[in-house]
């Protein structure tokens, strides 16, 4: 099943159910009137959601097109209670620290390295992305990520299955400019971390069939950097942590809410030809090859697209839809 | 005026106006059914909210008296879209960091800290503190937070008085033994910061009348531990930022959505007679002196109340009512 969301007036928008063919949704208020309520009322909602659906792949509710272009969907969750990131790649970790001549954390295998970010307010697959000054050297972060049902503190990853509901795709997008005094300052990423922007659909694990398995979504993750590929990199295979272990990890000491959102980390291959899904990662490598990077942050006009895609072939699919957002240079309002 | 929100089935509670002797409270359910809508459409229910306090104090609508010892009176926001905590008691700031041979930041006095706290799940002002093992070395910390309206990216300092809904009162828990490891790793407190508790009344500014200004409030902060003072401290003087220099610095790279809560950090004043809000500082100066800290962290059975005054004399209150809370060991779930 794909949830998304029609932005409509009000916070938290409208929750839709979309087709297999993703040309068309029908209405779920009628159910709950946002995916954040049905994530609070799952038990209830789930099976109705299901059911909905398959009335609308049997022509039995009124199916609507999906809007064009995607303006009008936003982000599954607008606001959410909780947005907390892992960085589960190692591969990543391993290269930006050694282009910066540091070595990786000693508990890089087994400590997973997680931050808190801003909630409150999320972008959509085609909000733009602000750029106050070029200097803040804005780079996006491709990404997979779940939302969680309520998880209590203290839940093991043997026991972690049944908190994830949903999986997302993300843009998580850094001011890399800003990461270095803010990370000496020793409390966080803070103010370095603008908004994150998601992909419309939100899809339940059974929806990939056999690509989800052991808390890991195995996808082939296409990150397109002014119309040239930038990465097309593999999501399963070398996620060191999976959303199990990252959800043991992030439930240690407290409970966590019903809509929290929490997610891998930048995608990253340890076989450089997969290309990247970040440019600190790309950065990383010139200057660990050459000395210095090379490839700038990105700059007014630029525009990434990024999208996730199972099977191959005629049943290749874009799981989440699209993210694709254009830097616009100022303080535009969002 | 004062809110308070009442556990009631619902995640967010339910919302009610307090009078002004604290002993009983209305209804607003007709306004919104809970504090978070009220913020959502603060510009439509704040003077439906002051109405029905001026009916509360008129004897014109049912009153009904506050539950006894407020077990049944939730945090003002049982979840919230974001936790943003500062460290504007520069104090407290030069103290930890002179004990463990530390020079204070560089930009100390010019750049805010601020770190992400987990928001999903906040805690009542009687609920207990979980300690699931005492190496965690669990700390209370008093402080003063504000409830945020919507606040656009950019907003400068003297723009940001608009922004400003509530006062709250809170209990920012710490485990200290988990600290050292997680800011080792660069990302934040993560697991060292369980959830955070609030005393029971969120609080408009005007309700403080002089003591509250230029972004400030000016309180008695009154923390007692186990039956003995610990702290009794002035919060207005020493609070170096602003909540209005805050609020600029945490929306520098993004917009804050209605109902983010952003904290002063650990309430602290020089003079050393005025004690403590955290046991972090006592120790701290004890180390100063002594070399080593002598007080433990909390223990299972410790009890922690905190309660911020205005006025003197007989007409000294108890501006947002008393956290008070037991440390439980084990695995309490919350």
């Amino acid at each position: 099943m794909r949830l998304a969301t029609l932005r409509a007036g009000a916070r938290d928008g409208a929750l839709v159910v979309v087709e297999r063919a993703a040309k068309r949704f029908a209405h779920a208020g009628a159910v709950a009137p946002s995916l954040q309520r049905a994530l609070d009322e799952w038990t209830r909602c789930e099976p109705l959601l299901r059911d909905l659906e398959a009335r609308l792949e049997g022509g039995e509710v009124e199916a609507r097109p999906l809007p064009v272009g995607a303006e009008a969907l936003g982000p599954p969750l607008p606001r959410a209670y909780e947005w907390i990131d892992g960085s589960a790649y190692l591969n990543h970790v391993v290269l930006v620290r050694k282009a910066r001549g540091a070595e990786p954390p000693e508990e890089l295998k087994s400590d997973p390295l997680v931050y808190q970010g801003g909630s409150g307010g999320l972008l959509g697959p085609r909000d733009p992305l602000p750029l106050p000054d070029p200097a803040f050297g804005l780079d996006f972060e491709g990404e997979i990520a779940v939302v969680l049902g309520d998880v209590p503190r203290g839940t093991t990853a043997a026991g972690a299955a049944g908190h994830l509901r949903l999986l997302l795709l993300a843009n998580d997008v850094t001011y890399r400019g800003l990461v270095p005094a803010e990370l000496k300052k020793g409390f966080g990423f803070f103010v370095s971390k603008p908004a994150t922007a998601f992909a419309p659909f939100a899809v339940t694990p059974d929806e990939l069939g056999h690509a989800y398995r052991d808390g890991r979504a195995f996808l082939r993750l296409s990150c397109t950097y002014n119309g040239a590929v930038a990465g097309d990199l593999e999501t399963g295979p070398e996620m060191h942590f999976s959303f199990f272990d990252l959800i043991a990890h992030v439930s240690k000491t407290r409970a966590l809410t019903a809509g929290t959102i929490l997610g891998s980390g930048t995608v990253s291959n340890h076989d450089a030809t997969r290309g990247v899904s970040c440019l600190a990662e790309r950065r990383a490598r010139e200057t660990i090859a050459g000395g210095e990077p090379v490839t700038p942050y990105m700059r007014a006009g630029d525009v990434i697209r990024i999208e996730a895609f199972d099977g191959d072939g005629s049943s290749r699919r874009s799981v989440f839809g699209a993210i694709e957002q254009a830097v616009v240079a100022g303080s535009v309002t969002l």
